[in-house]
């Protein structure tokens, strides 16, 4: 078993300025994973007062990304503990993910136990198949939300949507302001402030747009047309093959 | 010498797309890289029609980030092909890549003849020791700005500056608007935006804040205290020590 280090927090808060429970913080990865989906919140999450981090795939070995590089984590499934947090993160790598038993079963299990389910992009689909969406509110990457119901979850339109102790987040990006917001559900606002601080949250798209309603119809004809017209339809394929669906 | 890979770009440009010349993205990594700094940037710029990405530590190896996991490259320094973008992204990591030679002379090398010279937050410091932000107006993270002029940069404030061929960003999250600003330069208006619908970058955080002026006072002055003005101390003794400012 694989050691599992506590990270170093240089501009964040020991355990003394938890106002909280310490809290168990499980990323799950798997090949093909969206990278910033899990480098945005675990970039915050990871400042969480008393938390300790287990990033983990299935056997503890990297995983691959889809921008050139791969993740090593610090934890197999078999070494991960009980999380108090468990962060499904999503990408291209989900379609194989809900058809992996061992990825669908180590999410259910640990969904099962956790005081907070989440999800960043297609990552709710992995929770979905797992049986954790079921008549939940949540949401997921825009090219995706009408798939939603095939998970017996209801589609939300909002950024990030919270359903009882589950959190679902937007596309990629929206992984960012879903941690910022879980981060004050948990320790409050003065420490989630403080961490938007510390990262320099304060967001300055030079342009308007990032979602369907409010980027231009061209852009997002074309962008349907060249990619995601197709990427939903074999999300939608993946989702029936795993069996686990309605 | 390893492959480096063109990599997978489903939800994006080929080159046939591409309105302007190919162009080799190269990332520049070293141990204790605070790891949103160069996730959210390389989220993006791998997705910049035609170009390759090269993430290279000095040996080829992994290096260690701010958030427990590690990060496999994809090239070392040796099999560095010239880059067209050098982007160095920041984080603690970098009082100790300021006084290694062979990073220091790597950036010089590559930044001499790339087309555009970038960091996010404190890579702006390995920059500047190379001597890449000479008589430049610059940004990096808002707690170290007043140590730019030790590199012979002015500060100008604003969350992303372009000087020339020189474009720097503030702390970590400011990566993601700096891309974007990036690829409106290089490519145009049209692939920036469909790459901001395609990442869902609609940023929405929960509170106001982000910078010190507009958080508020006692969040900034206890973040000071206890992680900020000791930090700033320790970037300004290892830039002194590194022999290579003024």
């Amino acid at each position: 078993m694989r050691a599992v280090g506590e990270i170093r927090r240089p501009f964040a808060f020991g355990r003394r300025h938890a106002n909280h429970a310490p809290m168990n913080i499980v990323f799950v990865l798997f090949d093909n994973v969206t990278q910033l989906d899990f480098a945005g919140p675990v970039q915050f999450l990871s400042r969480l007062p008393g938390s300790t981090v287990q990033i983990v795939s299935k056997d503890g070995k990297a995983v691959t990304t889809d921008c050139g590089f791969s993740i090593v984590p610090n934890a197999s499934f078999a070494d991960c503990r009980p999380a108090d947090i468990i962060c499904v993160p999503g990408g291209h790598g989900v379609r194989q993910a809900v058809g992996d038993a061992a990825i669908v079963d180590f999410v259910r299990q640990q969904g099962a136990q956790a005081k907070w389910v989440t999800s960043v992009c297609t990552g709710a689909f992995i929770l979905g198949v797992a049986g954790l969406l079921q008549d939940k509110q949540a949401t997921c990457h825009w090219a995706y939300t009408q798939l939603l119901p095939m998970v017996g979850a209801t589609h939300k339109a909002a950024r990030v949507v919270r359903d009882g102790n589950v959190v679902t987040a937007g596309g990629v990006t929206s992984g960012i302001d879903f941690a910022l917001e879980l981060i004050a559900l948990i320790a409050g606002e003065d420490v989630a402030r403080t961490l938007q601080l510390a990262l320099e949250y304060d967001p300055a798209p030079p342009f308007q747009g990032g979602t369907p309603e409010t980027t231009s119809p061209d852009v997002l004809h074309n962008l349907r047309a060249r990619v995601y017209d197709r990427a939903a339809e074999q999300m939608e394929e993946a989702l029936r093959d795993s069996g686990m669906v309605g």
